[in-house]
């Protein structure tokens, strides 16, 4: 299409043809070289054809052919109605002759403003010729730093340059049509009417050719299919993230697996149910932290694109979305079959992997939030782990609902660990004919568990007497059900835990959204 | 002194006197400009007055004079007996005044060696002699790329070239004593002999002139202090980081204090304590991440100066932890004065604090040990934190000592958490007259909790009849002694415990210094 065209096109005049293939790299992949990845910077800012194209220095770490050719690609656009402005500190004979006008500064006083061509007449006219074979702008800038360490400073000059302006205006007054003349406002003026627009979108609306409007070149959906294949792609160049995240979970399960390996019934066991839970969903939310980063990474590139309105920031999120599911699916996949079998679990496989994936996604909903706020990958690791830890503390497993403080407990309806928590816990202690405490373990966890056993089943027909019940060594003393009312899990069902952690899911990725549309406004920190 | 001078001295040959107090900055401080962090690189290497210099254009990205500066500097050295070699994109034909001899490289291949002088001659002699008012380097290198596009390619270019070379060879075999026909080898040897030194060492041992030995400038005492000072200085230039450690230790301490708010001694308030103690002491290692950007932000400046002998590794250890220990000590005091009495312990003040202390040491310790290791803080901050939360798992908290599967106890006596926990629970019940089940609360974490008290105590009298034994409501039924048999904490005493978690910390401490001793051997990776 016509947009590919102009994208070779623009490699082919930035000598980037070689390294077309190349990935960019960062500091820990080598990638393009120093004055590729600027020539590709460059590039990424001028293919939106801009009105106005402010650079600094361009062209240091250039060689000095890509440098005339970069100087080259951007008096063509300059020659296209575009206003190119650019900083350089080493100018070559030949970059100086494809500049229409030149201005120097020292400490931020002009000290000259005019074409390059007129810098031999000016210097002439301030007493200080240029010699036949020197650089000029070489020279003119050691003048002024010879000048800067003397006495007078540039004063002299920046008054030399004042009246030499005003000469100059005088004799141009009455040929006011070249562009050297106009303003800056007027340059942009003329620059939209040629047909430039402040996006480089494709919509040529004749009624609105000078407002501001944001617009989108693509639909919707276009957009979803685009990103989410550059998210695709970008998580295959980065397996290792995935890899670790995977590597966390499946030895976080195998650890699990085999320390808690076939956990009993009896009342210790039971604790170690509860820890195992505790341990289990926490594990979930931990590893999401290793989202952070994914996010982070784009944000500039994020920040960039969507400033120039390349797409909705809605699509953004919804791919962004939708690429995360399936490696949600295969981590909650890989943890609940590794760890339910080997420990034991009861009430069913299906609803222990469903509550797995509702909590991977709730906890990367929450990270990926955390990743649209916080300022840099540090600090927000120092954040999410703190966070997590306090939802673990508050979740009911250190200190059960009944047993919180009253000006805490909203803090345990936060907790995002809290939900899944006690999902399975219904789920595994929520069957009333399981027995978890038969006769004689009913002194397992009092002071009398030392007793010989005989002397337990004689104290276990003395307490039946007292009570007038027939308890023997097999009655059940305590159900699953006591024990899920023993630790204040007794107000939501088991379902309602769920779609409140998937509720919670969709909570963050709104929030998420909405700290895009924010945190765009203020461009840099 | 003679060094300060010397710096002084530098610092006004590379044009930095009004950056000279600045700090260098990074991403997210804005410091010195680019071009003069350029020139501060180049200091640092060049102040040792090296044999060798092998610079990679050390001139893009400053200004013309600034360039011409930095090169006149290195042409000092040079002349002083250095080898300077160095890649350069754009030279200014100043800047070409200043080399002795040129190599023009085309896709690996020599097309021009020699003095920049011989360069119109040599050209004139290929053919293509260069115009008047042109650049020289700017006409060589556009000539070099077209015919780079050219079907024959540079070849004819390279064959010129050889037999150019051999044409001059032979005119100079009879007067080979100018520098230029030296061969690296003899070069650095002639560099040796005229008093350059591998290190900028002061040491002039007339004995091994040649020698390749390190040998260090400062006794060991003195590095410290300098090495001590330096932190200090770092640290107070980044309160931030220490301020999120602290901002996590006391935040964490007073959510800790309201919700495990005097905890009582029934059966209930007795698995708080146990859960607030395991967190309380996982919270101490977990803020000690917040230590891993510290190294790793240093590595490579420390990598630099230990490859220059600038001070011995051991010196850098030790004053890293000598100057970390003042933090510890603050941070250790707020989170035992908040939690104390707060939560209502018992044991003493005093071991708390010192427990608390000796496991931030070990918790620093080992992350320090580990930001010597890893490659990078994100997969150093995923690594502390999965360790830690193994730790923790294998502590003895969410499952005993006893009840740890025996494939698995060797991780239980390597869990840096199981220490600083069994010296507090120790401390806390190791009080053998003080009761935490007493008479009817026997039942309250029975199945028979429910019942009413009159009847509790009717039951109690049937168990002390039973049992031949006189329990009424006020007998002690489980002592601190007995929780502690019960949670297995009774191999090692808590004053044991202490010594171990210190012992700990200097064993990473150790750990860290030798990965130093072989980090530092394979430069970059």
């Amino acid at each position: 299409s016509k947009k590919k065209i102009r994208v070779q096109a623009l490699i082919d005049q930035l000598g980037l043809r070689n390294a077309a293939k190349t990935v960019i790299g960062d500091e820990g992949h080598r990638g393009v070289s120093g004055g590729e990845r600027r020539r590709v910077s460059i590039g990424i800012d001028i293919i939106h054809d801009p009105i106005l194209l402010f650079l600094d220095e361009p062209t240091s770490g250039l060689d000095s052919t890509s440098a005339y050719m970069v100087v080259k690609v951007l008096q063509r656009i300059a020659q296209s109605g575009s206003i190119v402005i650019m900083s350089i500190h080493q100018p070559s004979y030949r970059i100086l002759g494809l500049l229409d006008r030149m201005i120097f500064l020292s400490r931020g006083q002009t000290v000259y403003s005019g074409s390059p061509m007129n810098l031999p007449h000016f210097f002439d006219e301030f007493g200080h010729p240029i010699p036949e074979n020197e650089n000029r702008t070489e020279f003119a800038l050691d003048l002024i730093r010879e000048l800067e360490g003397s006495p007078g400073g540039t004063k002299s000059l920046v008054e030399f340059n004042k009246t030499w302006q005003n000469m100059k205006q005088s004799r141009n007054t009455n040929a006011h049509s070249d562009s050297q003349g106009l303003s800056l406002k007027e340059a942009i003026s003329a620059s939209i009417s040629r047909g430039k627009l402040v996006s480089g979108a494709t919509n040529n609306d004749a009624s609105s050719p000078t407002s501001m409007v944001p617009n989108f070149a693509n639909p919707a959906w276009k957009e979803m299919v685009v990103l989410s294949q550059r998210s695709v792609t970008n998580s295959r160049r980065m397996p290792e993230l995935f890899g670790i995240r995977a590597g966390a979970v499946i030895v976080t399960g195998f650890i699990l697996a085999t320390i808690f390996w076939q956990l009993d019934s009896s009342p210790k066991g039971v604790q170690e149910r509860l820890g195992f839970f505790a341990f289990a969903m926490s594990t979930t939310f931990y590893t999401c932290a290793d989202a952070l980063p994914v996010f982070l990474q784009e944000r500039y590139i994020f920040m960039r694109e969507t400033a120039h309105n390349a797409y909705r920031r809605s699509s953004y999120v919804l791919s962004h979305t939708l690429t995360s599911l399936p490696a949600l699916v295969f981590l909650s996949f890989a943890f609940s079959a590794i760890t339910f079998w080997a420990v034991g679990l009861d009430g069913g496989f299906f609803f222990y992997f469903l509550m797995m994936f509702a909590s991977f996604w709730a906890g990367n909903s929450f990270v990926t939030f955390l990743s649209g706020v916080v300022p840099h990958v540090m600090l927000g690791y120092t954040i999410v782990v703190a966070i997590l830890a306090y939802f673990l503390l508050f979740s009911g497993f250190f200190i059960t609902r009944d047993r919180i403080p009253p000006y805490w407990i909203w803090f345990h309806y936060l907790s995002l660990v809290k939900y899944p928590y006690e999902a399975v816990l219904q789920s595994e202690f929520g069957n009333p004919v399981k027995c978890f405490v038969r006769g004689v373990q009913i002194f397992d966890n009092t002071p009398l568990a030392a007793v010989p056993t005989a002397m337990k089943v004689r104290l276990l027909e003395t307490l039946g007497r007292t009570l007038n019940m027939r308890i023997t060594t097999s009655t059940c003393l305590t159900t699953g059900v006591d024990i899920l009312d023993k630790e204040a899990v007794n107000q939501l069902s088991k379902w309602s835990c769920l779609w409140i952690t998937v509720a919670w899911g969709f909570f963050f990725r709104f929030l998420f959204y909405f700290s895009l549309l924010l945190g765009s406004k203020n461009k840099r920190r």
